[in-house]
């Protein structure tokens, strides 16, 4: 078993849009294989976070799947957000296969990995305006045009799950079950 | 041991008030035995959560007994908040006696339980401008006319263990123990 | 409202039997009130600790009721584990209505609690050889004679909830899930 | 996108080995898909757990790769075990994908699976004696004939992580970092 | 050993600053120790929380020994917040040295005492306006004039590890890890 | 401020001996600075932890200041258990000011710190059969000859705070509030 180039890119995927889709296939490009990480994984059917970790699974599994993306190539896995943050990189090591590369914009991230050794490189193209998955939610509550931001497998299972009800519903609701 | 009819409510009944009284006298007219569950339970002395768990309770309590509300028809219960909400309903089932029929008018709340089966049914009244816990707290933290809301056993729980001043100490400290 | 004299008896309840409810019987014959705390309430589906707090809760209130104990002197209620064990009394507090007297046998427990200035005073009778809770799973696992040692009421529930069926799939499993 | 038939296994997978291997392909001849839920997924350097979530998730990749199962049929996701096990059939429907039929020949798992409406089929075959994890990990301890039970894939990544020495010194040490 | 009189001060002391030290020295004006009791001590690399429990604590102990305070009159420890507040003073009591006085201008901390029989006393002078950890942190993010405010060995230990730029990251991003 | 080379040694203490004294002085014959790390800090009253973590610190503190042990160039730190092991590593780094060299002999420790690049040594001496926590814990609850192991600080501490009877009353119970 020779070791295989891994990439990782971590989001919350609530949901998981076009613009995700495009950096699974960017790091597959330049790695041998990507581990895709859910952050957050232990949230679910409140306002940031509707869908649950085995719902967003689901999702993008379908989503490579049906763009014909080689899941032999590919990990998807749900890691939890932690409350002492200097152990997050150690955390993430100990939650995923070994990996060689981040994706990440994010300079926040990359200090945090800082001291861990592993290079962080920028995603080569994310529109954020258009490919933005709080935009999204808030035109699924609006009845907006959102469909077009998300693979079709998303779509679908968004439909198939009622999830548009439950977004809006979370939307009304003085509820918050996570909060004190 | 024939099974009764069993109806459950819920708040954080910080405090009780005479809204939520009359809650616990409908469903006692409906069913025959009433579940009130206290959310929340794990959290005291900060600002939507002045009171533990155990004050609460026995505010309730008492409330109950000083309206010769028979208390053997009624479980008054703590629950804790959830992290993971779309465990709730079932982390519900394993806290509470089994129960038939949730009182709420809270769409959410009516999500939450929907794939359990359980009938959820709007409460008949419950005026939310008048009885409304959160401008009860306010009233108090401002000296204003808070007594004419709360069932007396409440107002003098409060008084017996120094709640006006601790009301007040919270809303006007700075230290959030339970935020980061 | 006078405040009235109250007794707090503790225990697992796994399951409720003649024993305890003796118990209560004494402490309301010397207090106003009795509080019956259930710990390790978080806890179920594992050998020490087969019900639900819930079913556990049910189980008292009806063998109380019953025995027509006026259940508006009791409060049932459940309370967790703690890790910190230093803070426990502290805990006991905050979850329970005020108590002024712990009804226990037990000196662990009593020098717990000897900082809180609570007075802690030995159960009148409590054959503890006839009526052991650890002893009537036994016999629940190994169909012996164990309804002799419980309240119909708990016999009831149990038989309701296919209690004994559990009790006997988790004495006869491998999977320890809370083990590790 | 029809919803296709999934299956679910469980383990702790501790290490993953042939036996594992051929239930993901009973199930895989019986289903469209197979979920492959690893248990105890926060666990990791202690005896019964040696392995991290993500050494055994590549594994198991790894291995049904080698056996060119079509990995866009699987789904390897760890779950932790939960403290309130009434809660956990709630908490697995939460943390993986829906799933149709769960293979396990444990009692006590059909029992928290019972009130979910899930089917349970025993595994066909799984020779308890000859694949066991428990068993294997004493091999290791003890430099016996290990490697004859393990897909290659499980042999070589415990080779390079160098997992014999990681057994060995847990298996000798007084340290329980876990317990108290 | 005669048991000396011990005075305690808590703060986040993210960073610990001018103003912290005056205190130090007025409680060991007025007793034989102090303790100096770092809160929110899990949380690290956060906007209100830059730095780990063990920076502070070093910063603390090298400001103290640059001041020739007597290190064997001084205790430095972490404290975590707690989520039930009600034991929050027993908390304390357990992960602290015995302590006889508090000293603090905090009414709410003062409440949170009162039933612990400790005395709480206001610290003579702490120039609230100038020496603010906020305002601190706010500067060292907008490149300011934050040295004056702190002493040398805090200065020097953010610059070591390079905390400058630790804050500034973090104030500029949107990934926020402990919330939800 | 030249940053001192610093030895880290860590235990229970429960409570801290000769032993650990002796090897305090040692360390700091090689090192400038001495961390000393108490594990376990969340647990107290318990069998194999009957101290809290506020008591040994002030078991330790006085014990070097009456060996007269330069306290400026000692740091005494609780740190907690961790369930995910793998992240234990940086968690100490989290907890503690940076240390250079850990001193310890147990080759489980050394595992873990195997991939943080920090130097594991062994300890000159330590009569482990002699100095053994566990054995004098149980010479207290035996009316054995405990103090001839203890410096006489943890001696007069455990007096004070009336340990001997504490030891004796857990040693007799069978409740185990951290277990189930």
């Amino acid at each position: 078993m020779l070791k295989s180039m891994r990439g990782l890119m971590m989001g919350r995927f609530q949901p998981f849009h076009l613009g995700h889709l495009e950096l699974v296939k960017q790091i597959l490009s330049e790695c041998d294989e990507v581990i895709i990480a859910l952050t957050g994984s232990q949230f679910n059917y409140i306002e940031k976070d509707p869908f649950t970790a085995g719902e967003r699974i689901e999702m993008i599994h379908q989503s490579l799947k049906d763009e014909r993306v080689d899941l032999s190539k590919c990990y998807i896995i749900g890691i939890e957000n932690q409350f002492n943050v200097a152990t997050w990189a150690s955390y993430l090591k100990s939650a995923l296969p070994s990996f060689d590369k981040v994706y990440s914009g994010n300079e926040y991230v990359a200090m945090l990995l800082a001291d861990s050794g592993i290079e962080v490189k920028s995603p080569k193209f994310l529109d954020r305006e258009q490919y933005n998955a709080t935009k999204i939610r808030q035109l699924i509550a609006n009845d907006g045009q959102w469909e077009k931001f998300l693979p079709s497998a998303v779509t679908n299972a968004i439909k198939k799950i009622n999830g548009v009800n439950r977004i809006k519903t979370i939307s009304k609701t003085d509820t918050k079950p996570t909060e004190y």
